[in-house]
């Protein structure tokens, strides 16, 4: 019988120079931690490495042996610093082989926009033995290899791949979440949050405090896989807040 | 004499369980490496690790070994779910003392804020042989321990930090960079750019594909810390993607 309690694990290696640069602000963290909760996955660490093969093969390697899935976004495109492919294949010790599919995914998409060049079928290569993920954006395809997936760097790109993804995983219960906000100092209520917590079993209370319009504020983040635990903490930390004088609002700040 | 084609390296930990869970769109990230970028310092490589003792231990100490620098963000505020200065400690071997001068800060700071409680004086705490960073925007400074930089998670105040450190750490040349955009398919231009960029040595070119209006564009980021190499690279660049038939947008698209 299935662990109800196993936790399902991912981690994301974030490939590129210019998130590394600041050229670039990354989208794809959030966007599939977010997608990654609703199947019932956490996301457990992340690493942003530059286009560098060895960087690239030692997170593959590490981060791969110790969570249940491995995304990579970033470096699959058609030019010289587009080695995501290649760093995998080696991480791997598998051959890069053209994947048929692929390839006519593309000759397809390119027939009406000047032909399939050299360059363009750089985007059919696939570490051998991978599957293809849809792209419901553009030509090129995302690539499944075991527990590891390859996704597009531009972030609209990728949320089509996670579609395409949507339901295949196997994964745990879902991580539920619910945020109250006071206008509050967190510093004023720091015991009041480490004792709620401790006195609720499975549930993790977060505290995001923020600066706004001259006042201070804090935001509460209560997280848990079981709804009746989750909404037992979320009254139990809104009275004990409404007690101590700080009105609370359902939702956040 | 110092070498002047050393490259000084920085890594980033960015801590938190916020950043992992997708509720908050991290951007230290890209302040930070931009400002490194100003101090001739290179952001190498970043790791997203959950508020977890072992995680932050074993981050901290590969990537202080192998960088000059090691930023970390996020975890030094006064609730139970900020271990930042433990866990640095722990992957330290040192103490975790009360800062005198910290402490000094955070009472003046609390004087007209409802005092100096337990939680407040937790942002006191440092790694034993640490020294302070200023804080110009709240009260908890940040924390500096040998090539270890400790800042805020909230962005503006890891920003007023980031000030305080202006020009106090040894970099090398600056990373320089140019950005020209053409509405060009990137598969169309990859060879071209894979040539010119093998032929300007001490220049990277990277190539950074979107959609836009219902059209495909690119821009391309030329990067060296030499101004003339830069210079001719560019001009180069903008020749052969110009005689190819692809007007160049100087800054970018």
């Amino acid at each position: 019988m299935p662990d109800p309690n196993r936790i399902w694990t991912a981690a994301l290696i974030v490939i590129g120079d210019e998130i590394l640069s600041g050229r670039t602000q990354d989208r794809n963290v959030a966007q599939i931690a977010t997608w990654l909760n609703v199947q019932g996955i956490r996301l457990a660490e992340v690493r942003v490495v530059a286009d560098d093969q060895p960087a690239i093969v030692e997170a593959v390697n590490i981060l791969r042996a110790r969570n249940d899935y491995l995304f990579t976004t970033g470096g699959i495109g058609p030019t010289h610093d587009d080695i995501t492919v290649d760093a995998i294949a080696a991480a791997l010790g598998v051959e890069v082989i053209v994947h048929p599919k692929a390839r006519a995914v593309l000759e397809s998409y390119y027939e009406t926009r000047g032909g399939l060049t050299d360059a363009r079928l750089r985007m059919a290569r696939v570490p051998d033995g991978a599957s293809l993920i849809e792209n419901r954006m553009s030509g090129a395809p995302g690539i499944r290899h075991g527990n590891i997936f390859i996704m597009a760097g531009v972030p609209s790109i990728t949320a089509g791949m996670l579609e395409a993804l949507t339901g295949t995983l196997e994964g745990g219960s879902p991580l539920l979440a619910t945020t109250i906000g006071c206008w509050v100092a967190e510093s004023e209520v720091a015991d009041l949050l480490g004792k709620t917590e401790r006195a609720h079993e499975g549930c993790q209370i977060g505290s995001y405090p923020f600066f706004r319009e001259g006042r201070t504020g804090a935001n509460f983040v209560v997280r848990s896989t079981d709804q009746a635990r989750l909404d037992a903490c979320v009254s139990a930390l809104t009275y004990a807040l409404e007690q101590g004088g700080w009105p609370v609002h359902p939702g956040g700040i």
